[in-house]
């Protein structure tokens, strides 16, 4: 089955006729460009290709650099422009994609090269068509970059309302990336004796990502220990782990563009400390109550407040908040400093998917940084991820209106676990939802999944260093 | 000991005055801005952040986006400016390097934040300096950047006759990321149990690198299998290596921005073939002979040269080349097509590193593609790789009158070995060379490593999939 390219420029096309005012039903083509290579300043090295996304969803191509892909409204005809043959090249890197296996291969009712670019577009105008782009920036120099309109709020509008429902096809490439991403994080919990250091495990989630023909991670991977787990956006993963006593990493791997994003806790004895499963206990539940409530229909905004109500609850058991009811330390919006991020984002061919509609000036400190404004619908995929941190950075937010509910003393006593944060991703679907991660997040199988590797030593790995 | 960015800074003024002309010796500065972090297009992901290099010799300072550094040429005042601090940052990311780190980590002067860049500059500037840089790409849009001088190409020639020559700090740094490439290429060998696609290949060098510390690799490998060891740049790394012979591996660990650049290839059964030990005999030999010679005063070009006749003595006695002596095939210059590529190039923060004065519109197939066209110097660190290729893009530009010294027939036997190339990272030293590749390239010790790992099988190694 090929990438359905031409099913994804035919639902661009709907919701662009819908939204757009005054449209030319018969006069309107759809013209993106990939992502071309760059060197690095002042060398001669390329820069990893990370396709173009808008490219990629209506074409399916991934690592070609120098391609266009042209949607016809009026006819339906999806053509990709090929980069130019360079003869130099084929003595260097083999034979490029030909226009015979493109169309074989890939969902095109015509392939050319980019030299015929200027000519189509050129015969399109002549015709009276308006050609929509995203922008012209990987062409601007080039004098059909003045045929096209870019930058059109309707076009992005089309685009991401598209992008945003996931279709089978896509279901099945983010399965599969979900599913190498279980291996590794079952990898990096079973590794423990060769893994002294965050960089460790870094490595062993990379390693069998890329064993299992993964190239890139979805984004930067977080590998910290201890009281790194508190700062949410650790990417240093270069710190030793003697001594410490947990484990979070945030880690996914891309399938054909498309992303997968998981977050597993551990304790690195294999045994939770009372403190660290404390946390991961309040974490996990808070995870499980949003997630018994993600259907179609649902307000994610209300699950997000949900989670943090959750999270309060826990607190005042442990005793870590006080002086105040659940209303009182809800409205207070002390919890933020412990749960700062918001309960989850769209997830797609970007970690942080299109259409999500945040937010960032939002005066609500609870709110801000949630990255889903909206009701959830049948084929979103989102990350379910809430966490609690204790992270001084964070701590030093509490106002004096809000310090009178926090149990500092006590909380000095968790600040050794840094933060737990639980990570899975979900499909939404018409009955209500899927639950594409499938390595377990419960704290007694993950003790013995830890346990079972240490149990095995350092001799039942592969070490050089 | 730091990074000794002072003394760079000083190399460079040295250059800079003896070649400047006119220059003002009481006010002249250079500043120099570092990478800054660029979002994929539409989504809020960074790209991996690879530090400018030239920001890099004259700070030290690595994976820092938004800094600058100032050297003053008439007091030799090396500042540093910081990246303004964002509060919300220190939040997500914890803490980032303070002035007072700085100056305890690093060989500066003076420690101050990218908001005093504007007043400093004016400052110079109001007491007539001039201040050179290399760009303003970073910031074209500051007021500051119109009071720098860019392009100036005497600044860049004295940046790159300083890079040219490595100090014993940065030679210690290339020792360490050579040491990790042993390693890797170590490991690579000793996993054929574990490989049975070139992707494996890939994990395995990538693995061992992330786990002795190496964030980044000095380049995109090259792992290739069979035929495709035939193709130079070849980085699908995909390909399924059952049935296959020889394999290829050119990859290097990058640490602290100093690369290493290593090529191995072994035979994928643990015994050379006759094909495979020909070819690569034949490369050994261009090697060793490259080797011996390798001091300062050396014009680079005539090692490579040297190399194409041991090429072609081998050939003539193999039965690869015919119908002419040594000299008439080197005058034809068929050997070309089948190890097209230069001898080596300098290496150094970049894989192709500053100074080799390439020409690519040599009019001389046999030195377009060479990188280095000067003399040898101590100090320089240049990789040795002559390769054999016997790949069909090549084979393709045989003229007729270079046909007749090619015996088809023989070569098409040699096809299915694809290639091999050997290469060693070797500092030039006072009185010869040092090889800084410590990883055996004997075919015999190879088979050995090979044969070893084959002997223990799957049971010796981690693998998930």
């Amino acid at each position: 089955m090929k990438y359905p390219a031409k099913e994804h420029a035919l639902r661009v096309k709907n919701h662009f006729l819908a939204k757009k005012e005054s449209v030319k039903k018969d006069a309107t083509a759809f013209f993106i460009a990939s992502a071309k290579y760059t060197n690095y300043p002042y060398c001669d090295q390329v820069a990893p290709l990370r396709q173009n996304r808008y490219f990629h969803y209506l074409s399916g191509i991934d690592q070609i650099a120098g391609a266009f892909v042209l949607f016809n409204v009026f006819n339906d005809k999806l053509t990709l422009f090929l980069p130019n043959i360079d003869e130099d090249d084929i003595m260097w890197s083999g034979m490029p994609l030909s226009p015979e296996d493109a169309l074989k291969d890939y969902d095109f009712d015509e392939v050319l090269y980019a030299k015929d670019v200027a000519k189509t577009l050129k015969s399109l105008k002549s015709t009276n068509f308006d050609i929509y782009t995203t922008d012209t920036d990987e062409y601007a120099e080039t004098a059909f970059a003045k045929l096209v309109i870019a930058n059109d709020a309707s076009f992005f509008y089309a685009l991401d309302e598209s992008r945003l429902i996931k279709d089978e096809y896509e279901i099945s490439l983010m399965r599969h990336a979900a599913k190498i991403t279980d291996n590794c994080h079952m990898a990096v919990m079973s590794a423990l004796p060769i893994e002294t250091n965050e960089t460790h495990l870094h490595a062993e989630f990379v390693y069998h990502s890329l064993r299992q023909g993964s190239k890139f991670l979805s984004y930067d991977p977080i590998c910290c220990s201890g009281p790194s787990c508190g700062t949410l956006h650790y990417i240093k993963n270069d710190d030793e782990m003697d001594g410490k006593t947990s484990v979070l990493i945030d880690a996914g791997a891309e399938w054909k563009c498309y992303a997968s994003d998981v977050t597993r806790c551990f304790p690195i004895t294999g045994k939770f400390s009372k403190e660290h499963l404390d946390v991961y206990e309040t974490v996990r539940d808070m995870q499980a109550q949003a997630m018994k409530k993600i259907k179609p229909g649902v307000e994610w905004e209300d699950l997000h407040l949900l989670t943090h109500r959750v999270l309060i609850k826990h607190f005042l058991e442990l005793g870590l908040f006080q002086n105040g009811t659940e209303e009182e330390i809800f409205d207070s919006k002390v919890s933020a400093w412990f749960y700062p991020h918001g309960l989850g984002h769209m997830l797609g061919m970007d970690t942080h998917d299109v259409g999500g509609h945040a937010n960032y000036e939002d005066e609500n400190i609870m709110l801000r940084y949630l990255r889903i404004r909206r009701k959830l619908e049948a084929g979103m995929v989102v990350t379910n991820e809430p966490g609690v941190y204790f992270s001084p950075f964070l701590l030093e937010h509490i106002s004096k209106e809000q310090e009178k509910f926090v149990n500092k003393e006590l909380v000095e006593k968790y600040m050794y676990v840094g933060g737990v944060r639980i990570e899975d991703d979900i499909l939404v679907t018409p009955d209500g939802h899927e639950n594409l991660t499938g390595i377990t997040s419960d704290p007694y199988e993950i003790e013995k999944i830890v346990q079972k590797g240490l149990s095995k030593g350092k001799g039942g790995f592969h070490v050089i260093v």
